[in-house]
Parts: structure tokens; C-alpha cells; sequence
């Protein structure tokens, strides 16, 4: 069926909301871990995390308008430095949780049943129970004017993976690290793998 | 284990971008297709496509650097259309092949073995074996200095969608959709649901 544009902007907002949400397809799942210049840390699950160079190292998420608290956005102002923490199977549901709306006093690794962790003396909390953790140094934050959010982006300044993860080319074993996808704002998947093509050449 | 950035950084090229492509997990897999003033269409593999906001309905992509031919961004920015078709398991070999670097003149819906299709008047072609379509009007293009890279926006002007993948909540019932993702830069995944959750409350 045909949907336009008029349809969409006619619809129920939250009707809307989860169509638009789920449009892309599959979605990554990271937590990102940040703490304020207190002392105060926090975590927030992003379906939005993007990859944005690979020489220098750069990763991207969007943030939404600040027009409410954004806690994540308010730490990484603070301290320049946040987490990116890829969710697996055994913490989707905490991982979501982190998705609902805390006070500034408390943190959601509390809140939801997740551990902070501080690894190699990065200035950001990462989460314990994912495995695969990107520290990320804040680089600069890319307004998107037609609606107020901005891409931030960041440097990647360590990873920490376990060893039998990492292919003989670099790639990461996916089945291996047991990684959801998320799809629209509320549904989680695990994957299995097709395929590995080759590196694709005109014939 | 550790890598630092500085390690990042003294890998292999080919190594480092495979690595850093993985990082972010699971990735939609989407195919852009365009179409130059003088009627050339293109259509191109994108892993970057992400949400930008549902009222309005907008979504972003990332664009490499423009230091070589880009006839996607090329496209865009001569007609200021262009198309986000979602790859299923049936289309995702033509899809990873569109990635190979063809001439200008060649279209990689002919190179690839996928189908161009026109739409409701729509001004760029969409993949037809792809069921699940969005015409996108382009918006803006939000540079990120540092790498020279830039977040093309777009508004979504029209979505093509079986009806039956339609959840009564405006989700997308992605089983049914029978999409793929993608992680680093060549293994294609299926995917299955382990749990729709609810919107999250702190408790």
C-alpha cells in the first residue's frame, strides 16, 4: 500500500512514531555510558549509532531536540568523553529499560540492573555485562537545522573485545558475540549469519 | 582485550576499516537509488541510513567524502530525489555487488540483476524487488568537518509497504518482511524476534 507524506503527517503521533522508527530495518543496540562532571553517571540506550570514518576512528549518534533534560548530551558537554556498549542477548531488557524516564539523581545503571565499570582509566562509565566497548572523546556535534537534533560525533579512543571475537581480517565474529538488533522502538532480534561476500568487483 | 586508539590507528588499512565497521553491531541494509538530470539511474548499498525524527518524517544517511565520482550524491543533488529500498534475503547478493565500482554510464540496476521501477509519479527509481520503499525528498547536507563526510537528510515524501506487514500499532512485523542486516562491510544476517517489550516506565 501507498503511503505519502500528507497520510503520515495526518497520523496518530504515536502510530507515526513506530511506522517512521521502523522503516530503516534493523537497527544496532548500544548503550552509551556517561557521567556529569559530579560524579553522577548514566546510561541510555541509542538505535542511532553510526559509523563515520575508519582513518582516523570515528563513531556517530543522533540527538534528539533539547528541549527536556538530556542527560547523556549534558555529560558528554561536561566531560568530553562517553561509552558505546553493544547490547547482547543477556541485557535487552535492561538495555531498554534505560529507555524510560529517571530523574538527573539517579542512575540508570542502578535503576535498571546494569554495572558500571571503569576500564584503562577512561573518563566515562562503561556497562560490565556487554562485552564489546567502544570509549568514545567527543569531537563536535553537527546540527541537523530542519528539526533541531544534531549528529555527534566522536573518537574512537579504545575498544575492548574479547580476543576469540576478532577475524584474521579484522572483522568481528558476529554469532560469537550473540549482539541483538533492534527494529521501531520497541522490538528486539538476534541474528544468524547468511553469508560473508567478498569484496565486490565490477565483472 | 585492549585496542588504543594509537593501535587503531598503525593497523593495516583495509584491517582497521574492517574492524571499525564491525564495531557498531547489526546495521540496516538499504539500497539508494537515484537518477541524474539526464536520465543515468544509479543504485547503491548504503549500511548508514538512521532515523532522524518522525514529525516531520525525516531520515539520514551518511555520504563518504566527495574526493572521487559519487553518483549517488551526484544525482541528488541534480533532481533532489532519490529512494531507500530495504534488502531482503532474496536481493542481498545484487545488493553487496552494487557496491563494486562501475562507470558512470553503467546503471547497477542492469550490472547487479535488480529491477528499476517508477513509482506514483515519483522523480527517482526504486528497486522493485524490494518490497519495502521510501521516496525521500532531499533536505539538507550536514558537514562533519573533521572527515570531510556529511549527513544527508531527507524528508519522506511516500512509503511503499505490503499491507500485511503492518502491525495494528504501526510497527513493521520484520519477520514477516523477511529483511537482512549487515555487519562490517560483508556478512549479511537474518534475523529473528525474541520479544516485543513495552513502552519503558521507571518503575
Amino acid at each position: 500500500m501507498l503511503i505519502t507524506n500528507s497520510e503520515l503527517l495526518a497520523m496518530d503521533r504515536r502510530y507515526r512514531g513506530n511506522l517512521i522508527n521502523a522503516l530503516q530495518g534493523y537497527k544496532p543496540a548500544n548503550l552509551i555510558g556517561s557521567i556529569s562532571a559530579k560524579g553522577q553517571s548514566n546510561v541510555a540506550l541509542f538505535s542511532s549509532v553510526v559509523h563515520i570514518g575508519a582513518n582516523p576512528p570515528l563513531i556517530g549518534f543522533i540527538q534528539r531536540p533539547v528541549t527536556t533534560e538530556r542527560h547523556t548530551w549534558e555529560n558528554i558537554q561536561e566531560t568530553g568523553y562517553y561509552t558505546i556498549n553493544q547490547v547482547n542477548k543477556n541485557i535487552y531488557r535492561q538495555a531498554h529499560q534505560t529507555s524510560a524516564r529517571y530523574n538527573r539523581k539517579d542512575s540508570e545503571f542502578t535503576a535498571c540492573g546494569l554495572t558500571e565499570e571503569y576500564l584503562h582509566q577512561f573518563k566515562a562509565p562503561f556497562v560490565k555485562e556487554s562485552l564489546l566497548k567502544i570509549g568514545v572523546k567527543f569531537i563536535e556535534a553537527c546540527p541537523i537545522t530542519i528539526n533541531n537534533t544534531f549528529l555527534v560525533v566522536g573518537s574512537i579512543e579504545m575498544v575492548e573485545i574479547p580476543d576469540t571475537w576478532l577475524l584474521p581480517d579484522g572483522d568481528i565474529d558476529m554469532d560469537a558475540a550473540d549482539l541483538v538488533s533492534v527494529s521501531g522502538l520497541y522490538t528486539y532480534h538476534k541474528a544468524s549469519k547468511l553469508e560473508k561476500l567478498p569484496y565486490a568487483k565490477a565483472k
